[in-house]
């Protein structure tokens, strides 16, 4: 489909991209771009052949390519569209996997003076706690959900070959406006990422934690698991979306407080109500999840 | 080990003991006991084989038995030993698998004056979100810590035969006080079920939640898990160990507010600094975890 993707950032995501563009034969050679200081990492992708070839230079990395993504941290979204911007060619798409796209907008709406019509911002809703090229598998994307957040301006051709990409990847792909997409991943992955952070953060300090770790059994394992995510990578998201988080954290709060309220005073049954309705609301949930799996499998 | 065993609930926990000691030769008879609302329940626990024979009557059921193990939601157990006093023998062992001790501990003290020397309050930490004797699995408990929370007058040959037969039905058996057995499990256990309750409930109530839901992902199903648990056993739990967790509420708020400060305020590298210590800190969770797990095994 592209003769040359070049991806800037060959780590679990840049790397799960490139195994499974070689795998479904999605672009022909494949390139990779990085820093000086990510060498030992591209290296690494060259010798288990991820990557075709990397290079240091971006003008030698992107020349010729035909599809060009951003797989870097989200904060740094800006500085690779400021290194892309001389070479920019309107013969090439350009996309990036941020988690927060408002954000990503407004990176390119900075470099460029408008975001560019044959930039594609996209956000595939996967991942793991793991980093770099080693922790790259592919169909990592497989039965997942991609997002993409055009602009009015957005090149239609470029949208379309972004989408048939992420679906040759095995992805389900949405296309939605990047302020919806970042309410909602600020509730479905932000708000439980904070929450996992908070209470692992909070029980780490107490003087029992090692007797609080050492009872803690299989449902505490699987409730922060997300809290072993990258601290670096999570600041940059809550920093990128924080006008989305903020107000959801208040309305956490609130919620605990009427859940500490009730229980104060002794009140059961609407405590019993509470506890009734999530379980309801996450058997929706469990039923949509299950359901989309079967239908993109 | 026991000649007659006597499970007073045979749900997922009481099924469970009763199918693992089966296997294990800990109890050459196992009868069960339950109200005329779980007949049906009770006539499958028989048909499947867990249980030899069930009553309805509670003085036939626990007649010559040597071990009484009380399996019914915590919240009950003041009734259930109630309902024992009238047969309460010095020539058999009872003890319970209660998620809160230190309410046992009280109902038993509330029905018999002093908690008898052959009570051996006791608490799996192993389960599952689902309910009823065909959820009951043979292993629920291999692997998995219990704990023994005796009171003074405790009889230590009652104690001994309690932790030979957890032993024998695969667990790692810890002894220590009820008051410190309910601010672990509130820390470990219970605030974790609330904060999953708490999420799902607010998300749920959104108007958009049918979108939330559709684009939510595995980290959020893992995170929502227990958020799935029985409603009305989580509600008598909270108001089980209601002052240990009323505090560990309020202090998560203060976390959550902490958080949400750093964030309004851009101080992205307090930010940081708690996200690290988090992940860091489940690390340790994490070993000692495994550690335990390939002790256990």
């Amino acid at each position: 489909m592209f003769n040359k993707l070049c991806i800037i950032g060959v780590g679990l995501i840049g790397g799960s991209i490139a195994k499974t563009a070689r795998l479904q034969n999605l672009a022909t050679v494949i390139v990779g771009f990085g820093r000086e200081d990510d060498v030992q990492n591209l290296q690494t992708a060259r010798q288990i052949g991820v990557i075709d070839a990397y290079y240091l230079d971006i003008a030698v990395a992107v020349a010729d390519a035909d599809l060009v993504i951003i797989a870097t941290p989200v904060a740094s979204t800006a500085d690779v569209l400021r290194l892309l911007q001389p070479y920019w060619s309107a013969n090439t798409v350009y996309t990036d996997v941020g988690s927060t796209k408002g954000s990503v907008l407004a990176a390119a709406q900075a470099v460029f003076g408008q975001v560019p019509d044959n930039f594609v911002p996209a956000h595939p809703i996967a991942g793991a706690e793991q980093s770099g090229v080693l922790a790259a598998v592919d169909g990592l994307f497989a039965n997942k959900r991609l997002i993409i957040t055009p602009v009015e301006t957005t090149d239609t051709e470029a949208l379309r070959k972004i989408q048939r990409f992420w679906q040759g990847l095995g992805s389900a792909v949405s296309v939605m406006e990047a302020t919806h997409h970042d309410q909602i991943l600020a509730a479905t992955s932000h708000l439980p990422h904070i929450l996992a952070f908070a209470l692992v953060d909070m029980l780490g300090h107490k003087d029992e934690q090692s007797e609080i770790f050492k009872y803690a059994a299989g449902g505490f394992k699987d409730f922060t698991r997300i809290a072993s995510s990258d601290p670096g990578m999570w600041t940059a998201i809550c920093e990128a979306n924080k006008q989305e988080i903020l107000p959801l954290i208040d309305q956490l709060q609130m919620e605990l407080a009427k859940l500490h309220d009730l229980l104060a005073a002794d009140d059961y049954s609407q405590l019993f109500a509470t506890f009734a309705y999530a379980k309801t609301a996450r058997q929706r949930f469990l039923e949509q999840f299950d359901k989309q799996q079967n239908q993109l499998q």
